[in-house]
C-alpha cells in the first residue's frame, strides 16, 4: 500500500518501524529484479538489493577515509546503487535507500555531504528511510575523503559544487515512481556543513529541485571559507610557541567566556544563546595572569591572549574585503578549532587550493596570502561559492527552506549564516517578517557542528541528533514536511539536552535505548534572541 | 594666602567665587608687571594682563576658524600670553589663566585642542581657573582650525602631535612658582578628543609631565582616525543618490536602534549602555520596506540598509589590517556621522593628508585608497598616531589616568576606546583589576562627542558638562584630584542627564542659573558593563 499525504500521526507511527521492523517477500522479489528495469538517463545501475531491517551493512568498497564501515538499517530497504555521467570525464556514484511501499510517504529525500567528500552519508539515508522517505545520497562526485581527485578535472569540481546533488534530486523524482509505479508528493533535502551549502546551492540555482529543504551549519561562501579554515595554523605558526596559550589553559578559556558572557541572555546555565553577543565583549585579556600568580594553568600570558584574541576576530583580506565573519566565542570552540585547524594547514584548505584553486600539488598552502584568498573567491572554482542571495526563484514557485546552524560550532561560524541571511534579506529587498513566508534560519545553542555540544542541540538534524519525538517542534524534517505540507510554519524549533551527551563522540551514532532528557529548550527563529525573563525563555 | 593641599571641601567652596568674584587690587599690580619678570626659555612673553571676574573676555586677533570671540571669565584671574620656539621654524602660544593667590589649590592644570587646532580652549582656562587651577592652554603650535600650516613644515607637526602640550606643561611648572612664590604641588591635564589624545600621547611620551590625566572620546590612532573619518564620503558616494538614505528616514535608523538594542542593558530607557552590544545584532534590514509600505518615510530600501550596515561597520584596509573600528550602533551617531562626514571629504582629512602627510595641496583626498592609509599610518608625521600600550613609565611614577568616551559618540568611535585599553592590558600583561591602580576608563551611556547627547552625560569634563556638583563622584576632574592626592580612585563616574540638555546646541555654553535634573546615572569602568537589574544599575 503506497500512502500518499499521509498524515503527520502516521509519520510519527513510522518509529515502530524502527523497532520493529516488516519485511515482505514481494518487496525483496521486486526489489532484486529493479535494477534491470530501472531507467535513468547517462546511467549505469550497478544492483538492486533487499536489505532487511536489523541489517549490518557493510560496504567493503568504500573508501577507507570516510570512515564509514558499515550502517545499522533500521528499516527494510530496496537499496540501488547507480552511477551518473554528469560530464564525459565525471560521473557521480548514487545510492537510494527505498522502504519497502507499505512504509513509503510519497516523499523522496535527498541527502548530501560534508568536508570536501566524496562520501555517501549512510546514516541519513538510514534516517530518512526509517521516516518514511525514499532516501538518496551521492559521493559529491569523487570518492573518499580528500579533494584530489579534483586536480586539473574542473566537472569533478563542479560535481561537488552542485551538479552531484542536483543529478541526486533527478534520480530521486525518477526513480520513486519506476519503484512504486505511483508519483512521489515532495521532494525534500536534508544536509549539514558541506551538505547544508550544497542544500542552498540548490535553492539558490536549482529551485524546482525541492520542495523543502533543511540546511545546517553550511559552508557558504566556501572559497572564503576554506581562506579562513587556512588561516588558523597561519595565526598560531606567527604566535610561534610562545605566543600558543599552552594545553592546560584551554579549558581557562571557556570558562573566562562562561565568565563574561553566560549572563547575557538572563540564565547562567553554561549555555550562550547568542554567540555573537559574547563575540562582541569577550575579552581574552581578562584570562592574563596578574603580578602574584605569573605561573598557573589558569592563566596565560599576554601575548598568548593576543593570540586568543586573533583567534575570536573575523578575517579580512585584500583591500579589507571581509573574508569570514569570527568564529563564535562560546564554550569548545577555541578548542575545537585549535584541534582542528592549528596543527597544520587544514587539509582541505590544503586539497581545495592544491587541485582545485591552483592545480598544483606543490602549491604550499601554509604561505596562503590575501591575494590567494581573492584569487579562490574570484576563481569560484565549479561555481562553488554558493552566495547568491537572490531566492526569488525559489520563493516564488512555494519551496520552503530552513537553516539551522549550532552557536558552539567551531569548524563553520554561525556568524557567517547571520550575514548570510541578512545578505538575503538586502538581496531580495524583504524585511524579516517576509522572509518569514519561505526562509527561516534558526541559531542553536549550545550545538557545536552539526550536532553534539553542551546543549539542547538534538534537533532531528540526523538520526544521531534526534530529539525528543518526531513531532514537527521537535524535529526539523518533520517539521519542514508540515510547512511544504500543510502550509504551518516553525516559529521555533525545540531541542532536547540529553544526560551525558555533552560526554559523546561527535559523529557517533546514538546510544542504545532510550536516552535520558535532561531539559528542551525553544530556539529562536533570526533575529529574535532567546533570553530568559520572568522565569521563561522568549524570542526577543 | 596660597592653599596647598587645599581640602576637597575647600576646592568644592570655590564654586562661590563662580558667583561671587572677590578681586584685590594687589593682585591686579602683580600681575600687570608680572610680564616683566617671568623667565622661561624660549620664550617671548606678550603680555600679562589682570582680567576681574565676570568680565567677558574679547579675542579680536583670534582666528575666526576657532569660533572662540569671547570667553566669561568667573573669577579674577592673572591673564598671561606669551609664545614659546619649539625650534628653528615653529613655536606654540600659550596662555595662562592665574587665580589669585588666595583661591590657587597648589594645582596646575594644562588644557589643549580639538580637531587639528590651532585654537586654545578659553573655556577650559575659565573651568580650570574657577576650581582653582593655574590653568594654561596653548594653540597647539599653529593657529585657526586648519592644518594648512602643516605644509612642509613637520615642526609644526609635532606641536600639535605632543610639544606644543609637552611645552605647556613644562611653562606651567615654571610660571606658577614664579608667580605664587611658591611650589606648585601637582599638575593634572583635561583634554577631549584631539585633548583626549594629547592626553594620551603625554602618558605614553612623557610619564613626568603630569600627576593626573583626564582624557576624553581620544583621537588615539589618529592616522587611522584620519582615514576612517575620510572613509564615510566614499561610503555615501559609493551608495549614490539611490544607496543613500532619504533624510527623513535618518531618525528611524535611531528608532531600529532602540528597537533591537535599548533593553540589552535591562532597560528601556532610550539609553543604550555598551555600544558594542549593539553594535553585534543591530540590523538596519529590519528598516527595509515590505511589500504593503514602499514608499515610507520610516522605511528604506535594502540598498540604503547596505549603505546603513557599511556605516556600521569597521573598516578595515591592505591585507585585512584594521583601519578603525565602527561607529558606535546608539541614537543620533549615524545622523551626526552622516553631518559631519558625508557631504563632502572630511576636512580635517583633506587637510590632514594634503599638508601633513603627502605635502601636496592638490592631493585629491576623496580618491583615498588603502594603500594610502596603510602609508598615513607607518609616516606617522610628528609621530602623531598615539599608539603606544606601554604605559609602564607612567605606572611607574604614580600617575593616574581617567579615560572616558561617549557611547554616542559619532566623531570617534568609542569602540576605539575599549580596543586601546584592550592593547594596553595586552602591552602591559596586566589584567584590568591591576591596571585599575592607575588607568581606568569609563563608558559614559547617552554621551555624544566630549559632551551633550540624550543620557547622563554631565561628568564635569567642562564647564559646559558640569554635574551635579564638584564632588568627586560628579565630575572627572576634581575625581582624579582625589585619586592623585588621596589614593582613592573612582569605581564609577555619576553623570547627570538635565531636563531639555537633548535640545542645547552641542558646544554651547552651559545655561544660565541652575540647570534642572531630570536624573543621575552611575557609568561603569571598563570592561564592567551598566545593566538594570532588580531596581537598580549594576556595574557586572
Amino acid at each position: 500500500m503506497v500512502l500518499l499525504g499521509a498524515s503527520l500521526a502516521a509519520v510519527a507511527s513510522l518509529l515502530i518501524a524502527y523497532s520493529h521492523p516488516v519485511t515482505s517477500l514481494g518487496f525483496e522479489t521486486d526489489c532484486s529484479a529493479f535494477a534491470a528495469s530501472l531507467a535513468l538517463e547517462n546511467s549505469t545501475i550497478h544492483f538492486s538489493q533487499h536489505v532487511p531491517a536489523g541489517s549490518n551493512l557493510t560496504f567493503p568498497d568504500n573508501p577507507e577515509t570516510c570512515t564509514r564501515p558499515f550502517q545499522l538499517v533500521p528499516v527494510d530497504i530496496c537499496r540501488v546503487v547507480l552511477s551518473v555521467a554528469t560530464s564525459s570525464r565525471s560521473s557521480t556514484r548514487i545510492e537510494a535507500w527505498l522502504p519497502q511501499a507499505s512504509n513509503w510517504t510519497g516523499r523522496v529525500l535527498s541527502t548530501a555531504n560534508g568536508g570536501i567528500s566524496g562520501c555517501i552519508q549512510y546514516e541519513d539515508l538510514a534516517y530518512g528511510a526509517s521516516l518514511g522517505f525514499a532516501s538518496l545520497g551521492s559521493n559529491g562526485g569523487h570518492d573518499g575523503m580528500t579533494g584530489v581527485p579534483f586536480l586539473n578535472n574542473e566537472d569533478v569540481v563542479a560535481d561537488f559544487a552542485w551538479r552531484a546533488l542536483h543529478t541526486t534530486a533527478q534520480v530521486a523524482k525518477s526513480i520513486a515512481p519506476q519503484f512504486y509505479s505511483q508519483n512521489y508528493t515532495k521532494s525534500y533535502y536534508l544536509g549539514c556543513s558541506t551538505g547544508g551549502r550544497q542544500g542552498w546551492k540548490s535553492a539558490q540555482s536549482f529551485p524546482e529541485d525541492f520542495d523543502g529543504i533543511v540546511a545546517g551549519a553550511p559552508a557558504l561562501a566556501f572559497n572564503n571559507l576554506t581562506s579562513w579554515s587556512g588561516s588558523f595554523y597561519q595565526i598560531f605558526q606567527a604566535a610561534g610557541s610562545d605566543g600558543f596559550p599552552p594545553m592546560p589553559s584551554w579549558p581557562s578559556i571557556d570558562d573566562s567566556i562562561l565568565a563574561q558572557c553566560d549572563a547575557l541572555d538572563g540564565a547562567e546555565d553554561g549555555i550562550v544563546e547568542t554567540a555573537t553577543l559574547c563575540n562582541a565583549i569577550y575579552r581574552p585579556e581578562a584570562l592574563i595572569c596578574d603580578s602574584s600568580t605569573t605561573n598557573s594553568s589558569t592563566c596565560i600570558t599576554a601575548l598568548q591572549a593576543g593570540t586568543i584574541r586573533t583567534l575570536f576576530s573575523p578575517l579580512y583580506g585584500k583591500d579589507g574585503a571581509l573574508v569570514y565573519p569570527s568564529l563564535p566565542a562560546t564554550p569548545g570552540v577555541a578548542q575545537l578549532a585549535n584541534a582542528f585547524y592549528g596543527p597544520a594547514p587544514f587539509l582541505y584548505t590544503v586539497d581545495w587550493y592544491q587541485n582545485a584553486v591552483y592545480n598544483d600539488p606543490s602549491f604550499d598552502v601554509a604561505k596562503l596570502t590575501p591575494e590567494d584568498w581573492a584569487f579562490a573567491w574570484s576563481l569560484n572554482p565549479g561555481d562553488s561559492n554558493t552566495w547568491s542571495g537572490d531566492l526569488s526563484a525559489f520563493r516564488d514557485r512555494g519551496s520552503k527552506i530552513l537553516h539551522y546552524h549550532g552557536q558552539n560550532d567551531g569548524i563553520i561560524t554561525p556568524l557567517n549564516s547571520e550575514r548570510y541571511y541578512d545578505y538575503v534579506s538586502r538581496t531580495l529587498a524583504t524585511p524579516a517578517e517576509e522572509l518569514d513566508d519561505f526562509y527561516r534560519f534558526f541559531r542553536i545553542s549550545g550545538m557545536e557542528h552539526c550536532g553534539g555540544g553542551p546543549g539542547a542541540s538534538n534537533i532531528g538534524n540526523s538520526a544521531a541528533g534526534m530529539g525528543a519525538s518526531l513531532e514537527p517542534q521537535d524535529n526539523v524534517l518533520m517539521a519542514m514536511v508540515k510547512w511544504v505540507e500543510e502550509g504551518s510554519a516553525p516559529d521555533t524549533v525545540t531541542g532536547v539536552k540529553y544526560v551525558g551527551q555533552e560526554d559523546q563522540v561527535p559523529g557517533a551514532p546514538p546510544a542504545e535505548g532510550p536516552r535520558p532528557v535532561e531539559y528542551e529548550r525553544k530556539h529562536c527563529r533570526y533575529p529574535y534572541r532567546n533570553v530568559f525573563e520572568e522565569g521563561e525563555w522568549k524570542c526577543v
